[in-house]
């Protein structure tokens, strides 16, 4: 399966009163490391792989991380991403965070690939992920 | 143990452009909502509760959501907030989303009562819960 | 001109290093507060809003603000804003951010009312605003 | 005076329900465009900044954007900031955020070298900028 590292940059306005990254943000540093693979596997970015497929986007449906060590801003992460498992409309995702050799965050997200319903345009529904997606990302 | 309900207008800000909150938002919410439930059980804000006790935060190390349905800028949300366990320093919270009946994302959080390691200023160590604390905590 | 009073929970979440308000939050709390305010002219939330006109958005051409005071984690603050000027199809609030009976930031926004060009619906195009919403806007 | 160029790659989650950059975030990028300019100046970190310096930041005063032409998500965009002004205890920096060749948004920071008040730690007080800072920034 593919994997792709992502360097991070921890800012100022990352960071709570505790002097370290507010824990949602890794959740937003995840979300671009996916979209950075994602851009490594189709070569292309978001907005035309959206454009490509005709889906609205790859929301997830579970979330989960471990908090190991903090970061705080001037770091410069390390966040290694692998896809861990395709299924016919989802796919697992799975991050570690790195400050220098130490693992400080592991992640793991599931995702859907999402386009709007035919029957009613409001709402999202699940799609096969296409045959050379699937393909670009085993890699 | 201690619940507490908190209401959270989902602003356009917090949507992405599929239309729907962006997921890291979720856990700012949920993080609200502790420090809501808090306040609560304590009669006393975060700044306020950090100066009592003499501690940094109360940052997490384990945090899981299942997205369920996924909500839009001007819904009014009902989110839901327990205490699920109290050990020595760590404690863990239950949060239920609810967009109108429906159950909309479920989550939970680890967090430890944390404050400066007196050897060095600059690392954060878990720290016993106060007896008050766990008392108010258990409502 | 129509003026609505909003009130903001000031949370460790919005706070950076320094233990007060990140600067680029004040905006957000400016733009919920825009948004309460045409809830509170037209009747309807802004999702059903832009349904009901046919537009795209409000986005910002313009905007400014003075950092007076700052707030931390915890804080109850108050936001006044009121219309100051409507144009064709443009603009402009004031906001005035208080903490207790002290103005802590004031702030300037001129919007547009967009849509989706016909030519090119991937452009943004500012539209006349309709009679009956500056009529709302007029109080 | 002292000019840094800063690309920074717009995000999914950066984006509103428009498809096109919340402008809160206009100013993240800006802050963190000032924060490499000082990483280039001062050959440290923010973190090593404010400790060398003994600061607790370098917070705004006042603040101002002109929004030309929206970015979206996939988009590489160029920041180049410039210190405009130096003052005693205060600076201005020019921030011109380019999408291609198109200059899309336009930004103005004045910011304050700021200090804990001996008087009372719990107040921010305004200090001089030292004398080398003031050189490097010079260029």
């Amino acid at each position: 399966m593919l994997t792709n590292v992502h360097l991070v940059t921890v800012d100022w306005g990352h960071c709570d009163p505790a002097g370290v990254v507010y824990f949602p943000n890794y959740f937003n540093y995840f979300d671009s490391s996916t979209n950075a693979l994602f851009l490594r596997a189709l070569g292309c970015n978001k907005y035309e792989m959206l454009k490509r497929y005709g889906i609205v986007g790859i929301p997830l449906v579970d979330v989960g991380a471990r908090f190991i060590v903090p970061s705080t801003f001037g770091d410069v992460v390390t966040i290694e991403s692998s896809v861990a498992e395709i299924r016919r409309s989802s796919f697992r995702m799975l991050h570690r965070l790195l400050r220098g050799d130490t693992l400080a965050v592991e992640g793991t997200e599931t995702r859907v690939w999402v386009g709007r319903d035919p029957a009613d345009p409001d709402r999202l529904k699940g799609m096969p992920i296409p045959a050379d997606v699937v393909a670009k990302l085993k890699g």
